[in-house]
């Protein structure tokens, strides 16, 4: 049973348990600073598939298929699948999915979407409605440019402020209670949540995400701290989705207007997946499957290793359309803070 | 607190009450048999916007904020809007609800998405997360021609089993008590869900929805059979979302192989919603919005006034893409199922 928190949070009376998790990437990432981290690193984008988005879905099934295999589950056990990505129609999801038979939700939250789908699984597990439930979220740095910007084969030039799309796939797979850990590392929970709404700054341009979101990152995360009664410092880290390094700069100078210091505490997805000078993105990464891999993979193994006790996850999308760009529209965004901790560290839900 | 039930489904043991509902429609549905049910009919597609697109997302708008007033709420009070559209990246949804500043789930399940926000609102508030939460559909026959078929100004000709998008946005507003009921109509709950799994029977034809989707909407209904121990007979009616006439009929035939005479306890919103001779629509009603207007628009009226007394609702979703149509694949498709009655009826959630 969920307690409401303030004006727009919960905490769980019992925190659901992140019993598994699986991270499947693309080349380029598996070049990256995280490599070590990841579960599965393709040797390149297609991995044999007919189409880049046949390969997506590739990467939406294998991560699936891992995270639940090593949970010890069946699929028959996972009560409800929340899962999405950018593609027109969640595409790279549902063809990704159909042969899994869990019954399914279908989120769009644009590069937020593996925050809302952590935080509803959470909120069907501990409401009730679930023992065992998976949340997933995927990109594909080449559907994602021929979708939203052009075709590869032109050869476009992009700004320097333009970020690059992670290829990868993360899920995890939630649960009332954790089967018996046998390996001695932490087991860690989602214990709250505080879900945003849509903030529109009037940007337009379309390959500015980061500044269009970091508005939203900054709302969510002021009624976050203001419904729990939190600083900065009450996480190990903050890690907001998929800002880059403009955005992420953009975030902490609208904190620090608000009066939170974010320096020390606060480290943005897209600016750890890839090595700024070697890997030269431009602006850093972003999509979907960016906060979604830094988690499953990297985020994840601190957590249980114990460098990490508490984080505030904080995935960002930017809910645009091309067809909203083209028709001369400002650029909405979304961003949901998911309160993940290891198991010893759950006071607050304790004390209430 | 949900309670599940057999593999798929929740039962709720403070079902959420339906405190309102509204529904906004284009022209041709106020033309109509439903014509007296709507809320609001406009006097044309666009409705002074701009575009098709801005026309799609004053519905959300207009239906929204109305559900939200008929039930004597202030947005600050709705927890949570859950709520998608059909077009990329959720546009109609996004622009129309980004004013209201509601924390914001958004849900894609194609012409499925009434019931799948409906249900996951319901189990929000019976969970304890919400007190109050709102869900909400919409589809637009000028933007869903235009991005799945072919832009009305080409004047193609569509095949006579092809299902005409309904103009129109369908909202509610769910609580976990009803204020004060004055005017002597019926309090109406949602009193349980069985969420479905995607279904693919391989069927490529885009124009052929209703036979694409009727599998998906037998599943969903045997797996509610069988978890509820309930058959046809336990409803005043069972109305699926907008399989249309061709759709309709062979949903009938797959249940009577199973042993299931829906007749008489059956109909499909898509075949309600249009009059079959004089508005001449080929298949029959489609879109979110199909289900969504008619169940805020004509059966809650139905419901409220004590002529039917419990209804099984499954708005049916198609979940191809125009990229996927062209990549030669098959047609996903996915049914929801939600159980809605008069207060007086819940005698299963009373039972257990």
């Amino acid at each position: 049973m969920g307690k409401m928190l303030g004006k727009q949070s919960v905490i769980f009376e019992n925190p659901p348990v992140i019993i598994s998790e699986a991270s499947v990437v693309g080349p380029k990432e598996g070049e990256g600073p995280l490599s070590d981290f990841f579960d599965t690193i393709w040797k390149d984008e297609k991995n044999g598939a007919e189409s880049w988005e046949k390969a997506e879905s590739q990467l939406v099934q294998q991560s699936l298929e891992m995270s639940i295999q090593k949970a010890g589950l069946s699929k028959e056990q996972i009560r409800y699948l929340v899962a999405g990505d950018l593609l027109n129609q969640l595409t790279a999801t549902h063809f990704g999915v159909r042969e899994l038979n869990i019954p399914f939700i279908g989120t769009y939250g644009a590069c937020s979407t593996m925050g809302l789908s952590m935080g509803l699984a959470s909120m069907l597990i501990d409401g009730g409605f679930a023992d065992y439930a998976a949340a997933e979220a995927s990109s594909h740095f080449c559907t994602s440019e021929k979708q939203f910007r052009t075709p590869l084969g032109y050869g476009s030039q992009r700004p320097l402020y333009a970020t690059w799309t992670v290829t990868g796939s993360g899920s995890v797979i939630l649960g009332r209670n954790e089967p018996e850990r046998k390996d001695g590392r932490q087991t860690v929970v989602v214990s709250g949540m505080t879900t945003g709404a849509i903030v529109d700054y009037g940007i337009k341009d379309a390959f500015n995400m980061g500044g269009a979101m970091a508005p939203a990152a900054a709302a969510v995360m002021l009624a976050h701290f203001h419904d729990f009664s939190r600083t900065p410092e009450d996480y190990d880290c903050i890690f907001t989705g998929d800002l880059g390094y403009y955005g992420a700069e953009l975030l902490q100078k609208l904190m620090e207007e608000e009066g939170y210091l974010l320096e020390g505490h606060y480290r943005d997805c897209g600016t750890i997946i890839y090595a700024k000078e070697e890997q030269d993105t431009h602006g850093g990464g972003s999509g979907c499957g960016c906060s979604a891999v830094t988690l499953t993979g990297y985020l994840m193994k601190k957590l249980r290793g114990g460098k990490l006790g508490r984080i505030l996850f904080i995935p960002t999308g930017a809910l645009l359309s091309p067809l909203s760009s083209q028709q001369g529209e400002s650029i909405p965004c979304i961003a949901h803070a998911i309160v993940i901790e290891t198991k010893g560290y759950c006071r607050m839900a304790e004390r209430s």
